[in-house]
């Protein structure tokens, strides 16, 4: 998944979403119609074939976040929604009880709802009782690229979820993608680290293949971690230069 | 570039080394001539195409892994060779001192040595004027899958050195490899964390993806990352639900 | 601040809480009626002069936590309660929704509340306007000695907060009280690590030093943490061993 | 153990180097004769009772540091040193190699040596087998104020020293002096933490009970740290709310 927020065109908007291979794209529904001068409206960059995901970034209530989702949907005539409650300036983090209201009316409407939440174990678990479509914990602030300072919840969400964990917001480097997705996440969200990169879509492909990197690693299986105190040697030091070294057949 | 110790068979290692897309493959010395019963020579199970780099793996002096670096180039026909002089059971910590000192005995000799050294500037440093072709500084210690634990050296290396910096040693999962890249190392050598994972030819292709994702990440350059208090949405926030939410035009 | 758990014996609890120097001492409710075979009853135990907190520990929703604060309430005569609502097994988490509706109910029914609460910074800041004496968010899992593992929360929740931030949960050493001081917490709360500790008294002891520590070094102001590849001696690097070594006077 | 570097006065340095407690004060060499204008000498403002250590800061070759002790020597009467040998202007790192070699010196003409080091396990053996006194491992670049970022060396260097471990350079706020306590060393050397700080009294003075906190720490014995997903209460659970809470005695 990825945003469409900061990026310094249209265009290179477009080329990022392109280039980073997503299958879901997050809209802001307030920016829709912020058009930016001579490029038309952001919706026009977005690659067919994607799946549109309004959301309800801006919304400090439950109640603004349910208006902006009906305006969305009724644009779209689709239910999803990615639903963002955020009422600190500062971090612009998610209410958690401001989210769960708003996810219970948003589903008692009929939506399906992607609540973006806080990285709480009981949150998401309120959340998926309720019954949203899947949880999205944050790694870190906002547009921060603080890569995932909320691990330790993280896996705890991850291990004990119902529905698909997408890591959301934070992540600043391909390896904070790669990261998420080895400790068994679904998906990530990305946006900021892709468009405030030098060049945007070499970043949209960077994720690309660290998301991809990240979720093999997870299905591979990955080895135990040693105590610091202690190493193994790749190849066994049994028999170094033992009795017949003409015996190397390099 | 991989390693070739610890895994379960030599054909499931020649399978993780396809896997891994990887250009140089590096084998201990002391390992050829332990063939497993039934299997063969574990140098007839490396992929055709690739690079063979012997290794003096288990050298605990200067003079050790010279003769095992004369026995690899007598075998080989080749000059190059990756130098270890790792004395401490525990850790197999380079020995820095030896290291030194062998690179330049190695080099005297004729050999284009790749050394794995610790993750120190000033050694760094040292085995460049003496005329390594590489750094190969160690993330944590071999085989603990730790990751990159010196990173604030790796960080001073990469930006002094005059030769590739190669990352060997202690990476666990494909967010290591990408982490190692975005902070500019020109590769990594892994092993064990291939080796020892419940699927190593999937695991290889993860550590094959995440290596690009980290280099392409480090091209694209990556944004700043914000202090913990500071927060930056992905949406402007003026204009929110404005007068006349009618415009939305989605 | 320190709790009452986890001790193998009254006595040994007694004479770690002195050690410690904690001017509030927190005891979970449902344990008052516990008494140890021939020790007697948990509150014989605690040492005169400190302020004795009761603690809702256990209870899952906001109607059981009020109930068992009533309960302390009529024992003790006094206000104060802990309040803790962690419906979440595994980890104890408490639940931020429960948690705000308990406290609403509490600070109604005229209790001064210090909540246990997830580090978010909004939450804090709701609990805060509900009329909270203090916010406790935690470091990491209770119980779970793994120490800040939520520190960018934290100093968003200390930088914001109106009223005393005290850090609770998850402290598993001296230098993690110190960390909590050192970014601004008013207080922390320990109790796993002392009362699991080989020798809880002294380990009740290094916990006091460190949080005065913590606490000086934040009144003292630090200097700036630099970039890893920049590096400043301590003592200047002009003059060094300079035309006039005979006028070292030492 | 303190430093004298980077005081804003040598009045200010006296007050800080009473406050820390500090035992041993470590002064260089080539600073003794850069007498500020009006304030006499460094070392008149020495604490009476401390043991003065002479360092060779700035020497960038052995020879250089053998010299700079000698002239430490003549002037003392004392055969302590602490060897310093750094030629990387940026990170003020110590040379493995010449560090080593200027000990070999300093040791075969009766110096007792305290070497600055890098965090290197086989290096700090190495040094300990030519007769040094201690070994000083850095916990990152000199006045840097990053704290342990080498802790994984430092804990197998502390685990396998046969001489004292002390932690020298980088410690930046009083719980990584805590820290470096807790994991076994037997004493740490700040100087820019205390130095550049807003009160500098008061910093050493926090620095004095964080080292104290942390010896303690580790004479106590900590507790098991906890995996993520794991969480312990420091109440049992059992008896909750139980039948009979008329027996809750408070």
């Amino acid at each position: 998944m990825v945003g469409t927020g900061k990026f310094g065109s249209h265009a290179l908007m477009r080329d990022s979403l392109v280039a980073s291979g997503a299958e879901i794209v997050t809209v802001a529904l307030r920016r829709v119609d912020l058009a930016r001068a001579g490029e038309g409206d952001v919706l026009d960059f977005v690659p067919a074939g994607v799946t549109l995901l309004p959301n309800t970034s801006g919304a400090v209530t439950a109640e603004e976040a349910h208006r902006l989702a009906r305006l969305g949907r009724a644009a779209t005539g689709s239910p999803l929604v990615k639903l963002e409650v955020t009422p600190d300036p500062r971090t612009l983090a998610p209410d958690p009880v401001e989210t769960l209201r708003a996810a219970e009316l948003l589903i008692a409407d009929g939506f399906t709802v992607l609540p973006y939440c806080p990285a709480d174990p009981v949150l998401a678990r309120r959340l998926e009782e309720a019954g949203c479509a899947t949880v999205m914990p944050l790694g870190s602030w906002i547009g921060s690229n603080r890569g995932l300072r909320t691990r330790d919840a993280l896996e705890v969400i991850i291990e004990a979820a119902g529905v698909p964990v997408v890591v959301d917001a934070g992540l600043g480097v391909p390896s904070d993608a790669a990261e998420a997705m080895e400790i068994g996440a679904s998906a990530v969200l990305v946006n900021t680290a892709i468009a405030v990169a030098s060049n945007p879509v070499t970043m949209a492909r960077a994720f690309a293949l660290a998301t991809v990197a990240g979720r093999l690693g997870y299905l591979a299986g990955r080895g135990a971690v040693s105590a610091p105190t202690r190493a193994k040697a790749s190849s066994p030091l049994t028999g170094f230069l033992g009795a017949q070294p003409g015996t190397v057949a390099l």
